[in-house]
């Protein structure tokens, strides 16, 4: 297995079926340093325009449309000391009555320290002097080329992945993804430093990062929509609009893949998911939202 | 402060303005057991019909529109050994093309070992074998009567509260609702012994219980949607359809909540919420969906 | 058949099982003022408040549960010669961004001629100058009490009718409810001289009105939602959030109808649906939104 | 101007940037025959596959983004006898617990006299024996190239256009897309013999045409979404999920158009709509939902 450091030379909107800026094989890994969801690198220039301009694509020797490209997320590091928010919840995520009550959504910079872990609003606003966050890197934007030619902004997400800005995709975490295109054509950018839920004012803490991630083709899996696996847990992936339907996807893909894969019945993977799913709401703000069906290892069968 | 005892002797399937059926000063306890959702008692025989028979009214003193009704969830025990679920997922939680795919939502029966703590299915179905959930007892529906002389249907929920079904709402929990009619007039019942997120069966493990609470006015707090607190968290809570919507519902009530309790200006409840907020899906199985924006009281600031 | 002049003492702002302010027998015909959907009448004068006072409730001797309630709309003449509007798009008819450059939404006057057969905006604002819309009287909110002796307010609908706001249910058009009540419990209000689809500023131009209808009992029916008749169509009508699936009730139970009444096989339903189907949007503003699935009668089979 | 004859030598299943088939000049004419949704042409021979594969690119020479692509249908005539369709509701379109009830979606054939101008199914069903439909050719699938290099499947539709499958997109009908690549690059195919609301079967009567546009180059109109005129109507087209934010858009886009280009003030605009305006459902059955905001020209001031 190799390690790849990947520089890219340009930067993409677009996850789409577009020339490889790297050719890898399965199993290697890369390490990459991402832009800012406004394109801007470490040293604070912009290096690329919005919306979260990705390093990539990478192509993975061997995968073919039908097989699943295994993330691992190996380490995330900001590399440098300061990200940004809006500073006011998103039009969508409110009652459309009180869309006239929020604040403008302006820019706010917040205080990175890598090496304590935490983040820290700059400005000192009533309230939130001593809110200090623990910091929580998780990727924004990432996923493979979209099935049929297509190409996706980045600013949204699709079965192929996308801009899912789910929190749970950290250090640690293992994503796989259908691969549609010949070598899957890998793109990742967007890192947060930090974020809530829905990414209910439209940004996590927006910086740049170094990241390392493993890639690895598992033959002819049929994914229908992203799946993962933490420590703890397994899940699927829905990214639609309404939330309904973004729910709708990742049940019936957690269902898929505990038939096929787990031996459970329709009947006993009901049972388990009826007293046992989590979901956890990826984005409300994108295009499409992002919703994730989670399953506790410690209630499956042994596959 | 008294504590009662309520033994109903009528069951109801709406929350509206019904005469009372317990009378209780502020701060009073009450304790009473729960039919199951289809009107089964401790001794399994049936008390009253579906949707989720629920004991009450029980009018509290000095409760007035505008006010806001403490509840406590005090204590919550299983009175019977047998709880019951569907055993598939609901039609409306899976793609429309998979609904075809899902088995009969016919009844399974569920062990229940309050001593132990334990909830198992009885049936021995291939993957399931070891699956021992913790008990984790939560009401399903309660609230209090609608504005403008309204009267909901005990299967589905709104700013009052109703069949929530949110597996937050155990031992612990404090919920506040916001009164419309004279004396609150308070809905309880239809208590599962666990859940998953959502409902997605359209049950938990559903059983009889007896349910310890408390019940205290708060003056003019004039809330919008049901509001709660546990040992870590406050929380909001939205209901209808689609899951968007509700969130709004949640998201709005906790803004509003954030900027006139806790002393945060928009701008300050944006960077906090947009950081650190977590939703929860109540149910997305019953009439009105429900979701839960929560916040950890360690970021809040003091009040 | 007996032809009531029905004066009410008392308005509603719920649809209920309510003491009835009228007895009928089926197949009578009644004539009744009614306010406007503030609550003021021909002389200008509240004599209830909003939500749309509604006149009622008439009880219909015979009608029971599964029975339907057959409502032809006779006749409707604005009794007075101004009628309102709200001068703003809806907050939820328009992206969640655009909301902040709505105008306020503050009411307007508009000159009703009944004689004429017109409506105008008193008001002279550019453009509208020349604007003289034809009087198409409708009725906002009716229905029956609904299943499970809930009450909604007049502000919703639901599956006993409501208010709906469709611009269809005018002079001429039958109208069918599920009656879920003894004597069905008939309400009326909230009529309006004009309105686009979906009542997008929130009301259509609201005014008081002389209305009469005649109410038959039809049994055994067993309708899931209103279904109506105009001289060229058949529709059925479909209330909830979202529009999504206000459409689906809509089609399910014109599904129903075409299968059970007209001889259609459910192949057959679908060809004839799927190449000649209507749909009209009734309200996109009220807590639950109306559609209304409509076909031709010349495309029909002869019952 | 000239009128060009276009036969393509290959087909795309995709809206995107790709090499131009034919360059034409700004208000020029098209001629080109489409192949029906699954691919078959005028000899029911395969010549590419689904879905829905388009004729051009057409590069229009001076189209940047910013301006906006006239397409004036000027004529459209099947050019084979048969057309077919799905038998069957689209799961989407009905309750979750009816798709139980639906029968397969197999296909059936009808046939098409474009002579006589009508379209009737070839099996002799129960209740249908006289369904003669007149024939009303629309094009399921037309636009130009998305923003930011992105590319459409040709199965839905953005603010570029797509599959919106419009039963209003016929001959006589104009309509504006939203350029973003130069040239604009313009799609057509997927054209339907008749098309009830929504295409709830999932399919128009589907056959191939012979289609005739002239497309024209309007400089700076910085649309958002598609607009259209017929000789009664001007309307605004959203293509989203769910109906409802399809709805916003189409809103949305008129209230731009009207007070941009006919100078009504907000206010004036809001009461033109709010009592005018007409919904029509493209359609519910696509990714991407359609929803037509439509207002009659003797409605509107003049320009």
């Amino acid at each position: 297995m190799t390690e790849h450091r990947f520089t890219p030379t340009a930067y993409h909107n677009v996850l789409g079926t577009l020339p490889p800026a790297l050719r890898i094989r399965s199993g290697d890994t890369v390490v990459t340093e991402t832009l800012d969801a406004a394109g801007f690198d470490r040293e604070s220039v912009q290096r690329a325009s919005s919306p979260n301009p990705t390093n990539g694509p990478i192509h993975v020797e061997g995968a073919e449309r039908g097989d699943a490209l295994r993330v691992e997320i190996l380490a995330m590091r900001p590399n440098r000391d300061t990200g940004w928010t809006r500073q006011s919840l998103a039009a969508n995520v409110v009652d459309p009555e009180t869309v006239r009550q929020l604040p403008r959504p302006d820019k706010a910079i917040w205080a990175i320290d890598p090496d304590a872990g935490t983040v820290k609003l700059k400005e000192n606003l009533p309230g939130l002097e001593n809110l200090v966050l623990p910091l929580a890197p998780m990727i924004g934007c990432f996923g493979v080329a979209p099935e049929l030619g297509q190409a996706f902004s980045t600013a949204t997400s699709a079965a192929n992945g996308g801009n899912m800005d789910y929190r749970g995709f950290g250090p640690g975490c293992t994503v796989w993804f259908p691969v549609a295109a010949p070598g899957a054509l890998f793109f990742l950018g967007d890192c947060h430093a930090v974020q809530g839920d829905g990414e209910i004012v439209g940004t996590g803490v927006e910086t740049s990062f170094e990241v390392e991630v493993r890639l690895t083709v598992e033959k002819g899996r049929h994914l229908g929509w992203p799946r993962g696996e933490t420590a703890e847990d397994i899940f699927t992936v829905g990214n639609a609009r309404p939330l309904d339907q973004a729910l709708q996807h990742a049940t019936s893909e957690m269902l898929a893949w505990l038939t096929s894969d787990y031996g459970l019945s329709p009947i006993a993977a009901s049972h388990l998911l009826g007293q046992v799913v989590r979901y956890d709401v990826g984005n409300v703000y994108d295009p499409a939202y992002t919703m994730v069906c989670r399953v506790a290892k410690r209630w499956l069968p042994k596959r």
